[in-house]
């Protein structure tokens, strides 16, 4: 996906959200802000959005020797989404469709985001986690279980920490030893890694590889040669949130995106209202 | 007033939408939005936000040789604003506290802004500006209505078109032989200039004149000197709006500021809640 005029205000909040999370140095704060408007002067838009993203992180990691500033946050989306799994895993179980109701839950987990935190009780969680079952979605159904019915190596690509709890419901339901879980190579923002796929008991319960790379999405030319290959070699990709389908949008692969419209540049895209949950397939 | 990191990517929007405004050449929207972000990496944080506000927009017109974009859509602000006075006259008429019931219409009246245009009914409009008479409000009605008894010589300083039509009733109650009405020099957003004084049918009413500059505020080297001059012998400034707020604030002048603090930074500057109408003074 293009980077839109619009992504432009986002990158510079990114820049000066993620300069206060990794710095209270005012001046380096400044440095990178200033740095990360100095680029995007002179970026190539026809490039997706997400290569800034991971770029601003790079940097700051780069200038604060900090590598993992979001960690805390992480642990508590995780321990969050952890306790309220046995009450989910019996809504999937009672489901008629238990296939696509675990579907429609891991895309609701994405709401688990930067700034949640532990504030949230669990109650809060769930009636925020049906509001968003509840809310505006678009997807067929039919084309989503028939894609996943048939493919022998599934290629599950992660989102963010939290949510990829709920990525286990869908998983246990398209059996394990059909699927390999992939999360990002090297920390960034709130996405999840190696360390998340183990909190979420899944590291152990799925073949689970690290895509070696550290932007917030999947850019294969910056992922590892053992990745792409996977990549390639998989009949079906299943991808999650919003940096994966900006990256991925628009590849020769077969891919089923699965997240929710946040931002208005993806929903346009997309061709949904904002605030929709999407599910919808390269080849459909 | 200071700029805040939280004004960059504002900065960002303001010159995405500008450029929409001004020109439908893609290459050409491209080429402003660069340079903004050239100047946003290299800028003097230590001034005011509205300096850049006001370059995006000298750099636009010369660009693209237009002066006033939003001239047609500062009519529609102006007639609506002028379709509803008469009831607005007759609640200050029978108002017990008029100068401060005209006071409290004239900061709602900054309601009207760019895209609120023709699509709005007046009963829409009427409804919204009770709305915001009973919505959130910082300022001492004692020492504003202190203030504006005891001076002799009052210069107030104009924010949009449209607002421009709502000055005129505390104007009125001010009694207008004692204020100069100062209006922008430059046409720039919807800021009110010589013709929205004019339509207001303040011009003829009041002593009117230009301030000598392009900027969506006013800063005082940017003014003309007869202008500065006018500002000096005053001994009360009224000061509607947020870019005359960012622009004058901490100056030391015996200014009284009118507006609704509309974004975060502002707010934190005012100590108000965001949202709120604020009449603060600056030897309060």
């Amino acid at each position: 996906m293009q980077t839109s005029f619009d992504c432009l205000p986002c990158f510079i909040r990114q820049a000066v959200d993620a300069a206060r999370a990794f710095s209270a140095d005012e001046a380096l704060r400044e440095k990178i802000v200033r740095e990360v408007l100095g680029w995007a002067s002179e970026m190539d838009f026809s490039r997706p959005p997400a290569l800034i993203g991971g770029r601003i992180h790079r940097r700051l990691r780069e200038l604060t020797g900090r590598t993992d500033p979001y960690r805390e946050e992480k642990d508590l989306q995780n321990q969050m989404a952890l306790r309220l799994l046995p009450r989910l895993e019996e809504e999937v179980a009672a489901s008629a469709d238990p296939v696509w109701t675990a579907a429609r839950l891991a895309i609701a987990g994405n709401l688990i985001d930067l700034g949640v935190s532990g504030k949230f009780s669990e109650e809060d969680l769930l009636r925020d986690l049906h509001d968003a079952l509840d809310g505006p979605f678009a997807g067929p159904r039919e084309a989503f279980l028939k894609e996943v019915e048939g493919a022998e190596r599934i290629l599950y690509l992660a989102d963010n920490a939290g949510e990829i709890v709920f990525d286990g419901l869908l998983i246990d339901r398209l059996s394990p030893e059909r699927v390999t879980l992939a999360v990002r190579g090297t920390p960034v923002l709130n996405d999840a890694t190696l360390t998340d796929a183990e909190a979420a008991g899944l590291a152990g319960r799925v073949e689970t590889v690290e895509n070696g790379s550290d932007l917030p999405g999947t850019l294969l030319e910056e992922c590892s040669e053992e990745f792409r290959r996977r990549f390639a070699r998989a009949d079906l990709i299943l991808a999650k949130g919003q940096g994966n389908f900006e990256t991925l949008f628009g590849r020769d692969a077969n891919v089923v995106f699965l997240f929710k419209a946040k931002c208005s540049v993806v929903a346009r895209r997309a061709g949904v209202p904002l605030g929709t949950s999407v599910v919808t397939g390269t080849h459909w």
